[in-house]
Parts: structure tokens; sequence; C-alpha cells
């Protein structure tokens, strides 16, 4: 631990007396010894706490929507049903993952750049509001409606003039596949097609991943301010303002968790200042990531200690195929370490550190898991443990390659 | 084309005389209409030629290996049965997947770092050679060869002391987790256990990817002579040297195809000068994506086409989860265009040319398929096709991401 403490943002795990890491309250190796296979354990009271943080500090008329895209896990979905008031999907085949619980009847909106006819019809039929990428796509919306013989809850996705500062990944300013330009927005909105398409309100998202409080509140309130610019020239009153997120996760060593609190701040200044214009609407913030990354701990054994021209490998058991992100193939130009540890070695004052390179199992000098890293010495079948793996883990990662076993994942 | 054919090396794909693309007779809108979803076509015949050209150019008594990891779609595992002398495998998945094909009796071996228990049991009940990765690898398969009272067919991976020059991906030279370092290998060799292991011979891999006939050809003697040197202390003759590939592919702009003759007249001198040392031994070439890639075309519909401050994005079906290295977050840092081109406009002298940028559907903006693209004008359900695509596709990409349907795959 000594590694992560140094360089990683702080995290909120503990160990039971003899060294061995708890998750949710249970020993990671009674966790790693229920499976053949590496492992995703997710602490739902992590993910509790979370919510709540954000709750606390933020407008108490804020609605959180969560994008199941960061984790689609059947069990943690079903999870953050009772957390938050309402989901955000990309595909038809997440609507249908949602549909598998439905006991929930939260509000859904569904965004995404390239939206099939089949998956336009499927939303309809989920009385889900689709967020529109484009002319052409509401065109086709409107039309699938009628043909159908009912109206399609439909919000315009603006392209903002503005964008998310230093964030991880810019999803407004110049030219995107992403949204409406704002510049076509009250064009679109002067012949919208009442017949067919009930209007909601606007999704704006202006970037992901920042660690700045500073940043975030801009776009935040950029983003507002454009709705309302927007609703204008809207058929009716927005019932929505679907604001973004973009609250990043601190992975790399120097990141800084986001200060919520002057997230919070800004954000509530920003409505009250707005207060009389948005009486009648809902202003969402939607998050992937942020709610479920720090929850999430990958378990991997290691196979193979080895010795190389003077550097020591830990050999894993898993490795890219179902963690991408960690190897820094996906949306990373260059690799930075996760927060690692060895699990079974998780507390105590170690003397014997020694510095390992850590990699997966796969064939490939891309699956690397953890450069230069100090760690208690270790031993084949001592499990490795990388931290903050809650979001874009099983389903952003290649799980068929060189055909290895699946990995498991278990809600805590 | 006009885009691919100025700065992409040629393709050996012709039109009908709608200017349809054909691939392996076929049209790719018949194709396409086959499936409801994005799908890889593979020609068996370009695969044919590819082996048959580099056959012909090669030492005769040369042995070509297909490493599987490239594409283990079924059909072509068991079309590549016919046209080569073996197999290299990187898992026990990928030994089942061969097993499916039980006509086939060629040898196969299994390299990779990460190898667990039991598929080093596997491999031994399979009389798949092991290619030993380290020596804690050597002695857990010397011990369960004993415990199943069986001889173990074992060879070295040797760690090189040089790499493959300007390769896409260097797997020799250095610290590596792959193979044992040159240095270490003769005393592994002269303890070495014959009660439980079957001395086969010798693996050495230098690096991929790359398209320099010089390079690879220094590669391939400095492996030979490698070989060589450590097969004095071996406990019996080698059977089999392993030299690697390393044949890369063309894929992007200003990539010129490897000089094959240039490589085997330069192969075909090194094993010449050495042939009395290795008349007992065969010389193995281990290729991968070299055999197929160029074999392999993705296509995706187009769903929506619009433009953004003065940018035209073509939207389509298919993305990153299909195939990720299109998208450059494949072990790429900076991301560069495969060859593409719009299937049903794929020959005609065309006057309409546009630039755009191709994009998948998810809701990512990583997820990038072509930039800045010279295509002929397109329409929403015209055909998108990307080339090259033959090796490190589906299996290689994050396939459950955002939850959109499968892609499919055909051998034609």
């Amino acid at each position: 631990m000594a590694n992560a403490e140094k360089t990683h943002a702080a995290l909120p795990y503990t160990a039971d007396e003899d060294g061995m890491l708890l998750i949710g309250g249970e020993r990671a190796d009674d966790i790693a010894a229920r499976f053949d296979a590496p492992v995703f354990v997710y602490d739902r009271r992590l993910i509790d706490q979370t919510v709540a943080r954000l709750r606390a500090c933020m407008p108490s008329d804020l609605r959180l929507h969560y994008a199941i895209k960061a984790n689609p896990f059947a069990p943690l979905l079903e999870h953050m049903a009772g957390l938050v008031d309402g989901f955000d999907v990309a595909s038809a085949g997440e609507l249908e993952r949602l549909s598998q619980h439905p006991q929930s009847d939260l509000p859904v909106s569904f965004a995404g750049p390239g939206k099939r006819d089949s998956e336009l019809a499927a939303a309809i039929d989920a009385e889900c509001c689709v967020n529109l990428e484009s002319e052409g796509e509401l065109n086709r919306l409107a039309q699938i409606a009628r043909q159908k013989g009912r109206l399609a809850k439909a919000a315009i996705r603006i392209n903002p003039p503005f964008e998310l500062r230093g964030s991880g990944m810019r999803m407004g300013g110049g030219a995107k596949p992403f949204g409406i330009d704002d510049v076509d927005v009250p064009g679109l909105l002067q012949s919208w097609p009442k017949d067919a398409l009930d209007f909601q309100g606007f999704q704006i998202f202006t970037g992901s991943q920042s660690l700045s409080a500073e940043a975030l509140s801009e776009a935040h309130g950029n983003a507002l301010r454009l709705a309302l610019d927007c609703a204008c020239y809207a058929p009716k009153p927005a019932k929505i303002f679907n604001i973004g997120g973009g609250l990043g996760v601190p992975y790399f060593p120097g990141d800084k968790p986001v200060d919520v609190d002057a997230v919070g701040a800004s954000l509530a200044a920003a409505m009250d200042a707005l207060r009389d214009q948005i009486a009648e609407t809902k202003v969402v913030m939607e998050l992937g990531r942020f709610f479920v990354a720090e929850a999430g701990v990958y378990l991997t054994r290691i196979v193979d200690k080895k010795r190389s021209r003077g550097t020591t490998f830990l050999v894993t058991e898993g490795g890219l195929h179902h963690q991408l992100a960690v190897s820094g193939n996906f949306g990373q130009v260059f690799r930075k370490n996760y927060p690692v540890a060895l699990a079974n070695r998780f507390s105590r004052a170690e003397t014997d550190l020694e510095t390992v390179n850590i990699v997966g199992c796969l064939c490939t000098p891309l699956d690397r898991l953890g450069d230069d890293v100090d760690l208690p010495s270790a031993q084949v079948g001592d499990i490795v443990a990388i931290f903050r793996c809650g979001a874009y883990g099983p389903t952003a990662s290649p799980s068929g390659f060189l055909s290895h076993p699946a990995c498991q994942e278990i809600l805590l």
C-alpha cells in the first residue's frame, strides 16, 4: 500500500488483523476462492456513500441519473434503482437490461449518435425519452411514432459551443457527432412535429472525467444558460434540463478527488439565480463512472513471478481482456498506473518492498497492469487488487481475446 | 476509393459493373443483407494467395505456423489447417478451439506468460509443445507431468538480447515478461528434468508488425544463431527452432507491404550457411496477422449523416465494439486511418467526393473509424467497408460495450 498512499488519492478500504484486504466486510481471499477466475467485486455501501455524499452537497431538487454504460451488471443496476432518480441508456440493449427490473418506474433517457430504427421503436414502446442527435434522427423518430400511432418522448441533445475544460473526454464544443449544433436548435424547435413528438427538454453533455471543480461549475452553468436560451423556442415548457455530469475519478498518481462541495455550491447558486425560469423544469445531472468506479476492485491471482534482466515481473491470471483501461489502451495516450496492492498484505507495515512490473496473462506486450510498482514481496498464489475498477471494466474490455476464461462479477 | 489509392497500399479487391465491392466473388450488399448486424467477411482465396506467395519465396523446408490469436473464427481455423504446417495457441481456450477440428493432426505449440496449472495439464493431455516462459513454469510443468506419469513436450522460449527493430510491438530485448533471458538458458538446459520434460527446441520471438525486410532479415538471422548457440547445451538435438515471424501488414497511409522476396532470400542464405548444424531441426516461422489481415473486410451500414460546424459525419451501426484497433485504441499512440471505402460506390470514377469523418454508433468520442476521409457522397443505408480487418477484430474488441448487438463473421 505504500505506493498507493504515496501517489494515489486515498482508498476507502481497510484490512483485517491478518493484513487481508476487506471488501464489503469480506476478506479478499475468501471472495477470490469462490471463483475460479479473476473477479470484479463491487461494494454497495461505497456506492451508497458516494450517492449520499453527492446529494448532501447538491441542490435538493437536482435529479441524479445513472448512465448505465459505466456498469450494467444486473445486481448493480437493481441496487442503483433505489438510489437515483433516473437512468440514461446508450442502446436498445441497455434499455432491455433495465426492463428486466420492472419494479423500477424511474424515467429513462436514450442518447447515442447511431440509433437504429429498431432502437427508436423500442424507445417509443418503453416510453423512454429519446435525446435526439441530429435532424435526421428527429425525422426518423417522428416517422416511426406516426406509424405506431403514438407520441414519442423526445429531447434535443445540444452540441454546445463550449466544452468542459480539461476533461478526459471532450464531448462538446467544435464539430461533434453528438447532438445538434446550438445554432440549429431554434430552427428545429420552431418546426417541431407536435403530432409525433412530445417535447421533453434538453440534454447538454460537455465532457467527462474532469477533476476540476472550477471547470465543472463553469460547464454546468453554461449548460443551464444554453438550455434556457433554447427553451424560448420550444413548443412547450421544458420538463428536463439534463446538464450532463463530467465528475471524474482520481485514477492516477497525483489526481485529486473532485471538490464536490464546490461543484454543489456553484450549481445551487446558478439554479437559484434562475429559479423563476426553471420552476417547471427538472434539472438533471447524469453520471456514470463517478457513482461506481470507486466501489469496484479487480482481484486476480499471481501465476508466475520472474526476473528478466534485473526487472521483477508478477504475471497474473487476469489482464486487459477483463480490464482494458488499466492497460492504458482505452482513451489514454500514455499509460499511467491505477492504484494497485497485494490484497493479502494490504495494511501491514511492510519492510520488504520490491519494485515490480505487474502484467496480465496475455501473450502481448500491451497487457500491462502496473509499471514500477512498490509492493511487499509477492509470491505465486498471492492476490493482486486493482482499485477504482467499478466502471468501464468487463463490458469495456475485449473479453474474447486469446480465448481466456471470462471474469466474474459480484456485488457485496 | 480515391483516398485509399492515394495513400494506402493497394487493395486486392474489385467491384462489379454497378460499382459494388466484391468479396470472394459476392456483392458486398448481398453479404450485408444476409445479416442484421455489421459483418466481418473473410475471403479464403486471399488467404490462400498470401500463404502461397510466402511459400514461393521462402526456403522450401521452412515450416509455417499459424498463431490463432490473430483470428480464431472456427471456419477460418479449419481452412488454415489445410494451408499451414502447425499452429500456435496462447491459452487452453485456443487449444480447445483447435481440438474441435480433430481431422487436423498438425503440431501445436503453446506460448504465453501466465499459463495456469490447468492449462499446462491440458497441454500435456493434447501432446502440445509448451513454450516455457520462466523457470517457475518449467518446474510447474515438470511437476504436473510427473503427477500424470507422462512426458510433457517442452521448448524454451528465449528472451533474446536483440529486438526486431522498428516493429510495432517489441517482444524481445531488454527486460520482458516473455521467455527466459538468453543468459539463463544454458543453466536451465544443463539441469533439464529429462524424467518429466521431452525437450523439443526453442522459440524466439523478437517483435511483430514490422514492414522492413532488412529488420526482419536481421531478426531472423539473429534468432537462428541464438538458437544454435543455446542448442549446444540441450539435453538432445533440437527438433524445432521457432524464429517467430514479425511480418507486418500495411494498415496506414504511407505503409508499404513487406518485401517478402527479400526476407525469403535472406532467410534461405542464413539457413544454407547453417545447413549441417540444423540437419535434424525444423525451422518454423510463426505468423498470425500476416496470413489473415488482408483477407478480412468489415462491412457496416450508415445510420445517420449529419453536419456539425462545417464537418460531415457518417455514423455507422458498427464501431469499436467490433473493431477496436481501427479506432486507434489498441496498441497505437496516435490514431491513423485504416483503408476505408463506400462498398456500394467502390470503383466508379467519382466526381462528387466529400471529406467526412466516419464514426461508430457508440456514445463515446473514442469511436472513430475514419478521420477526414475523401469518399463519394454517401447516404443513410450505404455500406462502409473497412479493409485489412481480418486479424484482431471481434475477439480483440470490447464486444459487450454499451450492450449493442454482436457482429457477425463469415468465411467466403
